[in-house]
């Protein structure tokens, strides 16, 4: 190859080479230990696997492999139990696994590394854990989900103002209202899913994307990890980096905005204007010279959490877009956003869920006579059954609004599936387990 | 109620009544008839299944039906036909369908609208329409993924230099590179796929989202339609409003960022720095005093308009979002970026496909000195093989490099599954397939 | 250099080329064509001053020069008079003029492309027309400031609930309502003089990005144009394409959110749990059997349209971010986004000051029994300001709102700046005053 | 008011109040706290400004504002010297500088808040940290800025192949390179001064949103902090909560997108195919079996991470959107987002900075053979300058190039401002200064 001709642009003095190198290290590593602890668990997970596929295609003798095996077992007892820990100087969760054999078991434990990088060890870590954090979303869902529908049945009977444009509308109720979000969340299972199947194949083995010319058997150590099948390419194997993330931050994007929408009506119906909920005192803020007054603080945090999980799918395809294929070091930052939104995601469904047990319903509301002509279109309705032509029955209710006569009906005989009298709440349930059925 | 004391602003002088209204109308409607063009297939659809039902439970007489099916029918036919328009002074397709219901067939055309509203009916429309898109995205998806797996077969013995970080690293080889866009779009369709089973539920009946007191059968309309079931609960029916759209745009915005990925590393190739690829001469832009400058336009556009697809989902978050339950007519403009984008991404899969029948193959590409190196690991791992430690063989390369003595080996021995001996294309089919089957 | 080896992938049968030009060239301009209308008469302006540059430096000869000014003169007519249209088969704008002027004037025509290429006229032209708009916005802003202004000043008297965490919490009054967004105008100014100064600038003689060796007199043509300074640097003035765009659509998202919100406030004013303000029947939607619906559509409307200029920044962001310097395609589809949210913007800029001059207020409100407590803050503060410590003041008052012996007073004193009793509103129309000047 | 009637939804027993109360706040405060550090210099600087205030007014006697000055100055000096914390059951920053002032001086300490609420506090805090921020980050970008012009004025003799397309197309040097990306931070110096323009307004004294009825000197506040002016009205003043951390987050991703591009540049640059800089060896990582291999990670880095800045406004966006006026809690979270933005933009800025001072130069790149024709423009140029109209010299250079005559002429003439051999550097130092003189 020619000889390049490079003109320095400032001179290097001898010496400073190794402060140059922390300070790259500590620029280019900034907090992404943090985030190994959390990957601790599922890294020694891949290795286990890895190193019984290597003692399988004979890369690890039967004694190295036993040994190895019985290390890294009791480093996953470490970690569990909170003993575990990435020391000073030791670049990541990898590097400290390697360190901590070869100082219990020697030479043997450098031989976890081979027919493996840290691309598709990190990648194989990433995948195991948010498989695991996408089934920890799934159960706390069906646990709020699981709120609804008794909250649902519980206050079927009791009416609610139904608006359009924000403008009082139709009759509803506490049993649609509390049924509506069951069943969002049933939709919202579907984005899950298919981040989970998005997420439930092993990568392990693609190396840094372009394979190894070891004989590796990746379906052994795809069935060891509990993943269904292969990410079967390397190069695109590599390519599931940051999309993995980018599909779950989907997923948790969709649930967020149902919950988003749900502490909107909570922080309105709290409103004196409203007054439709109302909340012990102890979860709410308040006043003593201002008696009325209970902030909603707890649906105003979730507002403002779940807004934020909603932005991090455009920050992450922000983060991987416009980057030909190849590993580029930036896709380490993709756990920057989603590691903490996915804790917090999960503090919202358990604080949903918390606040839905202490609910208070006002049970009259409808009975105020600014909602009287929601019950209009019952009385048209009802005159179209009886056998007159809709806009002449509209006219005769017009009438009798103009004349001051209207007389609302509350007794309300709506009939349909998915109607104030047929909530049809036992067809969302069974939504609910059909698609929970599909996590496997 | 009480008397409230409205204290006007401004003189609202006689009759400038009805030239308010015209811009209020005006800026209101904007743009929306477009759109309704796209949705008025679907919109007589859903008016022959809705009137079916109606007859079905006794609000339309069998001669009224039978009159207003064959009515619709034309209607269909003149649609198909292009020999539909929404008449200057009528607001949108569905005032349209029954404004010619009733030129054509008198009163019995007013039915039409018994127990709905035009949010079920709005909603409906778009339900079928962007299932019926998902289909053909899935169907030019299909077409593409074939021709990236013929091309992987047909070039898999061509090497390609492979890169982490933009820098040398592997060998990898054309094979390989296109059989991982082929996979990329196969866990593409996992989005895809929930977007379909999102929308492929019957909002119809569910009315302005507080349901009907007619005695509505919702699921005959869901069967006649083809929805695999209902959005049960009204108020959530309602919901499904933007929401929809939102799911679709999320998986759109997945292959769109396969698409991006692609075009960038197409870019990239037809640089003249890398030159791995080339195209004919009008398919690209030249100049004839620059002879080897061809500008990959169609790549540069299609990363462009896949980056604009990829800022979809943000947007609609953005117009959904901080909503309490109910309709609002803000969500009358999801159609606004949302249907130009379904074109759009339909576009570049098209174009990308044909642009992909055209790529010519650069291959001796890896045979340049610079990539020597990359085949430095090969004889690493081919020392392990040959029961010479890691750490030893690596030394031992090193300084065969080092002395100059490197003598790259373009024999590739990779046998594992999704490497370069063994693409496992046969696999990555059977997931399309596996898949594509469940868009039912 | 090394004969490059390729491979085609699949044959190119002889006489496809054509064929095959045009589908790129269809896909690759696609609607950029409509743009070019918006962008003529810039581009005549910006031809103008080149050539009168060219005759200055002795490249086009006085005869040349005079020929050419007359007949861009006159296209510059006919562009003003609707007369001009892009031919079928002729690119883009640019290409239009010159083979007008061709046509006219023969060879001489060819010459005004000297020492200019696409790249820098395209970015004259779109710099020339931002500056016009972000003139019209400004402009139209301060009609809608003016109005706030007159309404502030007009209904400061009439108090209005002020609400902290959605719940009742402090007297507020028209005044300071109206006046608030006044305020809030004002420092949307800040933004668009930012994107004032960016676009200010004359990219002209920047040629590709890479200078010409030409003797361009840069300032000449800037002057000329009225820019008030040059992006001196080639390279460097490449790179405003797309950074302009998105600058000026950051700074248009500033103004979107302020009407957004003012929007959203109208929403809720006119709910009829809140019931604060109302508007003439003919700028709302009604029904007849529902008298008190009065569906604020124009204020949805706006609360959308204003969500999806919010969203342009962000789409500009990820259609040129992780680009490399220099000229990409890309950027030409920045102006798909961008030109209908200027049109956009200045719709709701319009309509907003129209639905304001029919606004009309409740006069009343805080007589309400709901809204007393909000006085209470009153009542402590006096008897703080009559010398009894705060903590004692606040238990006293919350003393007689248990034993229901609290009585509001009405007769607020609020004398600070910003305050009820001194709106500061000619502090505001002087900062309005003293950043509008700064547009020049 | 009408009587309530409630329905409880779940008993609450006796005892549960206080933990329940834990739950709330434990999800309510979640990370704030961290802030408060902060902010926390701030605050105390707020305090005094407004005790001097009240004492001005007459709500502190000459001795209790003496006391207090003395003590918060004391407080001042322990943050200085980190001698502060916030106490374990301690809510916020506002409330332990008053629990450490009654503990110092009883009763007094009780006073600093009259007249003011936690709203305008915070509120006044944040403005006066971003103000503070924002002139650090002037700061650093000046530093990059003179790094930048000394490295274009040092290389200005040195051709760089310049690309459109990123195809091969004109000459360009480092001297244009390294100008064009500082003359972009000059532009990028105007949405800073937006957001220092409107983050330099004074809150303080707006209250809860709505004033007080206390005769606060707001002017009297605002000149002790160094506020320019005041956010007059007090609904506005708390309407810039969220407004002002947006319009930052934008200022901030423009530089962010200067940075992004650059680095992409570098990783480029920096790839064996271009292969047109280089770092130490210390700078970079590599592998001994990989002798070229040197991964541009800090690049990578400042990539993703000027990328994560650049999806803040939207998250902000995202964060405050859709809500109507009045104080929300929601805003409380925009500090997750901006602060540690703050820290990572200045981080880039400096490790830039940093890399920069060891860039490396190759001082012979266009002399390859595959960078000939780039220089046939100024072939073709000359001509024309010679008397040759252009088509024919264009023609000229043509049939040279085809009939490989063509020699490349190294000896540019480029001599219009902003060109290779007139980079204009004197002028863009001056817009530096002279936007940067705006920062008062």
């Amino acid at each position: 190859m020619a000889t390049k001709i490079w003109q320095k642009t400032a001179s290097n003095p001898e010496g400073s080479g190794a402060a140059h190198s922390a300070i790259v290290e500590k620029f280019t590593v900034g907090n992404d230990v943090a985030f190994d602890y959390v990957l601790a668990e599922f890294d020694v997970l891949g290795s286990l696997a890895h190193c019984e596929m290597l003692h399988s295609i004979g890369l690890l003798t039967n004694e190295e492999w036993k040994t190895i095996e019985i290390e890294l077992k009791n480093i996953l007892i470490e970690i569990a139990q909170g003993n575990f820990s990435i020391e000073e100087g030791i670049e990541d969760i990898h590097s400290q696994v390697e360190h901590l054999l070869i100082q219990r078991i020697g030479e043997a434990g450098k031989k976890i590394h081979s027919g493996r990088s840290r691309n598709d060890q990190v990648l194989t870590d990433l995948k195991l854990y948010l498989k695991s954090e996408i089934k920890n979303i799934l159960g706390q869902t069906e646990t709020v989900f699981n709120t609804l529908i008794q909250l649902s049945n519980q206050h079927k009977e009791t009416l609610l103002p139904g608006y359009t444009h924000l403008q009082i509308a139709m009759p509803s109720s506490f049993g649609l209202w509390f049924g509506a979000y069951a069943e969002s969340l049933v939709d919202d299972m579907e984005l899950l899913l298919a981040a989970y199947n998005v997420t439930n194949k092993s990568p392990l083995g693609s190396g840094a994307g372009y394979g190894s010319s070891f004989p590796l058997d990746r379906q052994l150590t795809a069935d060891l990890l509990g993943f269904k099948t292969l990410n079967v390419n390397s190069v695109y194997a590599q390519m599931t980096r940051g999309k993995s993330e980018k599909v779950l931050a989907m997923a948790m994007s969709g649930i967020a905005a149902t919950l988003n929408k749900f502490a909107y009506d909570m922080c309105l119906y709290l409103n004196q204007n409203f007054g439709f909920i109302a909340f012990p005192d102890t979860l709410t803020t308040g006043s003593s010279i201002m008696p009325h007054k209970k902030n909603p603080d707890v649906f105003e945090i979730i507002r403002a959490r779940t807004n934020r999980i909603q932005a991090l799918p455009n920050e992450l395809i922000l983060l991987t877009n416009n980057l030909p294929s190849g590993y580029h070091r930036d896709f380490q930052l993709t756990k920057e956003g989603l590691f903490p939104a996915i804790q917090s995601l999960k503090d919202c469904l358990i604080m949903f869920d918390f606040m839905l047990q202490h609910i208070e319903i006002k049970t009259d509301i409808v009975k105020d006579p600014k909602y009287d002509y929601m019950f209009s279109v019952e009385n048209v309705n009802q005159q179209v059954v009886d056998g007159i032509p809709f806009r002449e029955a509209y006219k005769n209710i017009g009438l009798t609004i103009e004349s001051d006569l209207f007389e609302p009906n509350y007794n309300l005989q709506h009939s349909h599936v998915g109607s104030i009298g047929n909530l049809g709440n036992e067809q969302i349930i069974a939504s609910f387990n059909e698609i929970k059925a599909q996590f496997i």
